[in-house]
């Protein structure tokens, strides 16, 4: 009960100036030469108040990040962390819950990629943030990685 | 306990995105030739995606604005209604509870003022904000009250 009032009070907070999305990167170390990097993030100005440290402290997962444009940031990317989190406050997100379950999805599915065909099926999925997030241009998306993928 | 969820989640929604202030605004037409303007704001940049509307119609209280730099506003300022909702929240609050706590204690000492003093002890109160919220510099705070009150 107090678990949840506390994962609730979360859950506003990552609708409010929070993120959910997964990006695409080339990374050639990695088999089908991109990596598939999941995020969940939340936001905050550094006015000098302390307050998403405060958070930071509570909730224990990932790791601050002080950009040199004021912001602070919670990043959270590996995947048992996310799973973790949304485990916890997706039932109780109002603005970002089909996020999460895509999120979850998208988890799902890495884990069960075994052919070119499984990976441009999670980078299909992936294109999908892109609806739902209305956010930044995304270079690499699934056309890329299929044109990459009929050439090796 | 699903209502206090609800309200967990609207108080991480401010702590992440809101804004809690007491405004002294310069009104002749008040007895003191001033008027205490509280506010509880939540805000979210309008990015079409349909956010704080959805929230507004759960929340139910004040008034949706959306501003001309593209940010939308719950806009909460009649006193009954922010009693009500910092009835709620306040508790859950993690990052404004202080605010909170100084605009109930506003709002009960605007019951009480019976005397140009009382006036201008509210107004030291409201001088309060400036040191918790970080805020805009504020033109009219209580020497400025104090000033005006010598001479009338």
């Amino acid at each position: 009960m107090v678990k949840s009032i506390f994962w609730s009070y979360i859950a506003g907070f990552l609708d409010a100036d929070g993120s959910i999305y997964v990006q695409l990167k080339r990374n050639s170390t990695y088999k089908y030469d991109f990596q598939i990097s999941p995020s969940v993030v939340f936001y905050q100005k550094d006015n000098g108040v302390k307050g998403l440290p405060e958070i930071y402290e509570k909730i224990d997962l990932g790791h601050l990040r002080y950009r040199n444009d004021k912001m602070i940031e919670i990043v959270i990317s590996d995947r048992k962390s996310i799973r973790f989190l949304l485990s916890k406050i997706t039932k109780f997100l109002i603005l970002k819950k089909k996020q999460a379950e895509l999120m979850l999805l998208i988890l799902n599915k890495m884990e069960e990629i075994k052919t070119k065909q499984d990976f441009i099926s999670v980078a299909e999925l992936i294109d999908e943030f892109r609806n739902l997030n209305y956010s930044r241009k995304r270079t690499v998306d699934s056309q890329v990685v299929k044109h990459h993928l009929k050439e090796i």
